[in-house]
């Protein structure tokens, strides 16, 4: 996937009780960047008022005029970073979203995919429920403006009780910080403290940046509140049969972010040691595909005869603009991305550790580069096991039929990418590779097809897709 | 008010039945710019999806990019132009509003102010509604979003059974255009016709532009619908007792736009002659403060021995751009509009007829000005009578207290605004300036503080204000 | 002229001796913005260092941020105004032009055209010199670069010397501020004070902003040189013999602008009531197009037995931003900027004021307008000359071939716009409407063909575009 | 130099005989984003017209609108990245630089510096040259544009003959593409060849990219002409003493572009290599700081008993938006650019492989954060020795000053940066690294004080900084 065109899910953030709570939420956004690059925005409040700036494109490129950030005033505050989509609705799905309820306003800020929008949304439709986005979040404020509590978190409570699916969420309210994260524990959000203070993110990765120390995950299926009393949880639903999304682990999150106790990193280059030993080769070096695989590779290296190279060199400054493609760019490809070192792979035997594969286009593109770049043979080790199911808990694969091992042999995705040979992690050596001492468990649903829970049928979703923004 | 800075309401248009209805929105906007020029919004629809584009500044600012405009697709489009505020929440304002109710999206753009909104809104927050901007089109839409009917038409009349108030609003479906009109017709909405396709304007100069002939008003209490199969109506309210905001004849409305079937333009002279007769002069010229007092001081000049002359020249580029004003500027003050032209001035007895005094700050460094350029003697006529109380349907007055008429005589307002003489047209014979023949009355609340309707007392306007965008 | 898409040539400030001289200069700028609408530059000096700030647009548009008037430091400055090119090299020609010579910065602005800048330029390209621009400015600031003078006022007594033509230009070193006039005074430039400071302007309206009086014209032929001792002048050539463009006081200049001791605005009357005399009517109403034939209209009017009216609305929002015409748009023509008044017109014998024509087809368009509104009768009255010839000192006229009375007769004219009458004001009419107390005399070039100097041939424009700017 | 705020120099590119010469250019200039990220610039020709566009910021910032390089047209091509400057100038810097000279215009784009500017600069000023920028492109097309010769490629050897110092070039005219490398060879400039066709990049990786073979480096003393003949070599000087900018190879280049046959990855590889030999160490892990030393740091850890790690993780997002700094980035500092990971240095003796320091205020603050993040130890291998002296040639090093090894031993620099050990590669070893088959000779003065040439001394700087755009 480290070659493929990648679209991340949605990266969080939630400060509370420092003057100048929008920079931190910033920064932490700017850390997270990798999470999402298409959108991003952030709601602050001094307890009065709510201040809120959304924009297309990175954080840097949103925020940064000096006045944006000075103008987001008060001591809470939180922020999302969203993927890359295309086509319907984007502007009006930037996040936080906001409104004004019963009592007072709330923003919202949502990682993951909930699997009965489609049944609630229907519902609060048919009950006169007027939709201006087409997000989860907008349908969990339908919920708390309808619910007859008086408390934000009591109103919260109610809307978490009827959400299915995957998500990771920060509310803000005039008075609290909310962080709650689904009883399967899908996608990640963690603790940070300095000084009696808090703050919620998705990766540990923030809490480096703005020098907070890890305290914790959010629990699956607990809810916390921080307000200026401190900290207070409430385990809201049984979150003891977890179901982590494994492609955290391998690819989305950084690799000095944490989970659990470990940094990710660790556990991709378990990943790699343990495909060496289940694919093992006669090759005279092993390259990554820079920068998702490094880690993989280097642990892959460790196990095998074949020395770590670094045979392709990636220019980071594709992708940061939204040019128009030319034809002779179009053409280009995956050269706009990569190139190899004629150097390292001429005459050499070549292992190409790559962390995923998707469609497997770009991958057959990239190999094809290193062939004539020199290398005799070029072998492909995958530190993760096919992808034959679509996931419906907030990664953006492709449809089924758009997935290379859909419906292929290990053999016959080989032949199509037109490379010596060809190795996947199993899914068994997969779950070696990643911790179980509490009790962990995983969602694999994309390799085995083994769903955690059930989701609905898209029988309609016209109406998702009725408005073009220009 | 011609020398004041101006905030003038809204102006809507309705397109239905032709290929690039988004096109001819976007000109009839163009038309109607002096309506409002901080923002604008087109939304349009080819039956199946909607298109949307909206934009802070004047319609060809924002929809200034080639391609813009070729992407709001569909046969049927509904615009709005928006009047400059100041403060909060002022995108999420922007009009059309959209929205997905249950049965599919609908888009609103309205002119006026509904006068029962907080106890609506009040009652639809407690039933779980949440609002995402403070404009009366989103009241409307979420009336209609909780009506049982099936049909988009009649959701919409139970809707206007609701509200109290002044409005004019077109409204679009997927496969129809709705217009409709308060039943007291305090803001203006006309239908034009070519060739079997209708459109709806907030003014006839619209129609003009676009090559369409003027049918007739929206009659008030009445709702309109075009559809592929021509035009229907329906009177969904006793509209005989009507009160035309006499202020749209006076200022709001361009000249060349009609007035039922005459044009503003001859109510103007006449509201000039009949201010001649009641406060003649024995001056040597007679000037106007461009452009929208022109056709008041030449009705004046002809029933007065003084002559027309122009003697004001009025500097069409300030306030185009959101420039920050600099002390110098401040200093500058009218100066930037206006620069009066010394040989038509200089030692002459001059009237200077204007159409209305808000504050009269403004006007009273325009008369400065023209003492300072060599005038004898400086005599103001206005051709409205004294404001005296704030307007709460639709005409953005400043507080009572600002009012320059509100506890002053009108020889206390010559002393403070410094002029030899000073002379108000009488309510009568304002009214006598203005059609009658077909049963026509006129809210003249700002005068005599007669107002046709109550208005909810102010009781809590927070809410409205709590977010701010940046 | 007032109906076509016009050209003028450029608008010219200089400021010294106060502490915000570029904040001067932008407000002089913004009240000459009628002779350029473009492009726009201002550069200052605080005597050690220049500052510049050029841009394509408004001057509102160019210098609406908050910082950059400020950030445009010192006591002295220029300005520049620029009219609408179309094609080459527009960016590299916005003035002011800087450069660095041997003995420090200057900085020119420059209005009119030179007529002998090829040969200079092909001696100076012989000689090495290389340019960037092809703005005449650019060859005075090489002749002063080559002059072996010691001081800034000699290099451009010197520069002033070679060229030939009409200007009027500004121009900044570190410790003075310079303006010239060429001997025939074809273009205007005023001297205004306040206390004991200096400012030059195009016209005199921007003294009136800026709150300067008008002291008195820059004379054919002189150099003043502006420092912190005061105003020097040196006649540098016989300026007797003065060729002022006629055409600034039909048409470009501002009403209240001043030429010598009265406004422009006497003399345009002047020509209207001559005209009248000259071809009167029996009309019932006379209409000008708006503004620029407003005064005109009036003089007309005071001859004539017909009623001054406002027939004609202007849309003051057109051209102000670069939109790309769609087809629609060309179809509406002259319906964008001009509405007929349709009560004033119908049934009417009227007369239209014209100040000129150019190429005729707007006027065409417009007054077949007119008569759609319901005129029973046009007749057109042009308050200057037929323009039979182009003009090589600084108006921006199309080629001959598309002037309509180039080789037409006035009554071939009348019917190729398709007028009832048409009547211009001859030229001796027109050279009885301005002053000759002070033995000024004017360049009636273009009706009459009689060039005051002789102008090079065109035998090579070539090089003068072989750049394009994106 | 990896960890701390680069500055490299230019990246130029030159296309000709191929129908989208621009897009090209483009495409190449983005592979040589490395070398400069503030401003950039393409010219074509189409043999009749000159087409230009330049702009601050990266090249697909620049060009990212569809229809820019499509206006660009013809089939040669020259373009230019610039490095990030601060202060006076900028955008009149931007390069290609383009004039027109008697026989038509040229285009220069230029990569080096020149060290006697201020000698000849002063002769041209005296002479009666105006600058319109202070680049040593604008004193190339002066001394051209001077010359008497006839043919554009013999004004260009009249002018090498003038200059002196680094430069790399490449220069269009309406028929032909030039490109010249100083006799020294300091700068990078090579050969690419497709069907006949030639193109000229500063890096061989723009050849990759662009699908065209490399055929060899631009000699020394070479003037290449490329027209539609082919291509046209002349040695103008004697370039067989070279002294090729050694930091070229060190950290300039992308390791994939080519130096001589080899790729510049082989020898940063063996300046690791030989860094392990000169100083050992007895360390757990080797880590780099990434991008810039991970092939040095590679070399070094096969030499090592130490195992290679990624112990820094880089956030390529950092420094793509001209973002003001606010306090708190500030204090954040190294940690927004790198963020160690914990698991991997935990308890671990880290060496750091840097490949060359500067100031050494980033790496000391970078080494704080590893220890920080658990490193028992920390030893620093540099693979470049101590930087002592300024650059003249084109590297933009601080002053004298601010270099942290121009007065300090090894073991206070030690000291300073507060690491365990330091070891530097020795001059000896570093040149050991690099290819001499051919006589290839290098530049070590910033190393040694020994300058190949001389330098003028800087008596007179101020007119280079005597304008501030805004």
């Amino acid at each position: 996937m480290g070659c493929e065109l990648i679209k991340h899910h949605c990266g969080i953030i939630g400060v509370w009780g420092v003057p100048n709570a929008a920079e931190l939420a910033f920064h932490g956004l700017y850390s997270l960047q990798h999470r999402g690059q298409e959108a991003a925005g952030i709601v602050s409040t001094d307890g009065n008022r709510f201040y809120r700036k959304l924009g297309m494109g990175t954080v840097t490129q949103i925020f940064s005029s000096p006045t944006v950030l000075g103008s987001l005033k008060g001591s809470g505050a939180i922020g999302h970073n969203r993927y890359s989509t295309t086509g319907a609705s984007s502007e009006f799905n930037i996040q936080p979203l906001s409104a004004v309820l019963r009592d007072g306003p709330v923003a919202i800020g949502h990682n993951g995919n909930l699997v009965n929008t489609k049944r609630i949304r229907k519902r609060l439709q048919e009950d006169g429920a007027i939709f201006q986005s087409t997000t989860d979040s907008e349908i969990i404020i339908h919920l708390m403006a309808r619910s007859k509590k008086e408390q934000v978190r009591d109103k919260l409570l109610e809307a978490l009780d009827e959400i299915e699916g995957a998500f990771s969420l920060v509310l803000l309210s005039d008075h609290a910080m909310y962080a709650a994260r689904d009883p399967h524990g899908w996608r990640p959000l963690c603790i940070g403290e300095k000084d009696g203070k808090y703050i919620f993110s998705s990766e540990s990765c923030a809490l480096d940046l703005l020098g907070y120390s890890y305290i914790r995950d959010v629990r699956p299926g607990e809810l916390v509140l921080v307000d200026d009393e401190g900290l207070h949880s409430h385990q809201y639903a049984d979150g003891s049969q977890t179901h982590h999304c494994v492609f955290e682990l391998i690819y989305f999150s950084r690799p000095d972010s944490r989970f659990g106790g470990d940094y990710i990193d660790k556990f991709r280059r378990k990943m790699g040691k343990n495909l060496a030993e289940e694919y093992p080769d006669d090759a005279d070096i092993v390259i990554s595909v820079p920068d998702s695989s490094n880690t993989a590779a280097l642990g892959y290296s460790q196990r095998s005869e074949a020395r770590f190279e670094m045979g392709l060199i990636r220019n980071h400054y594709v992708g940061r603009t939204f040019i128009q493609p030319t034809q002779t760019m179009r053409e280009m490809g995956v050269k706009l991305k990569f190139n190899p070192v004629g150097g390292v792979l001429k005459d050499r035997k070549v292992v190409v550790v790559e962390d995923s594969i998707v469609r497997g286009t770009t991958l057959r593109k990239l190999t094809d580069l290193i062939r004539q770049a020199g290398a005799k043979e070029v072998h492909v080790r995958v530190s993760s096991p096919p992808i034959k199911h679509p996931c419906y808990y907030g990664m953006d694969f492709p449809s089924r039929e758009e997935l290379i091992a859909h419906t292929r042999s290990v053999e016959e995705i080989r032949k199509t990418i037109g490379v010596d040979s060809l190795g996947y992690l199993s899914v068994e050596k997969l779950l070696d590779s990643v911790p179980h001492e509490n009790g962990e468990n995983y969602c694999t649903a994309c390799f085995t097809g083994e769903y955690p829970i059930p989701v609905e049928q898209d029988e309609e979703n016209g109406s998702k897709e009725r408005y073009e923004d220009r």
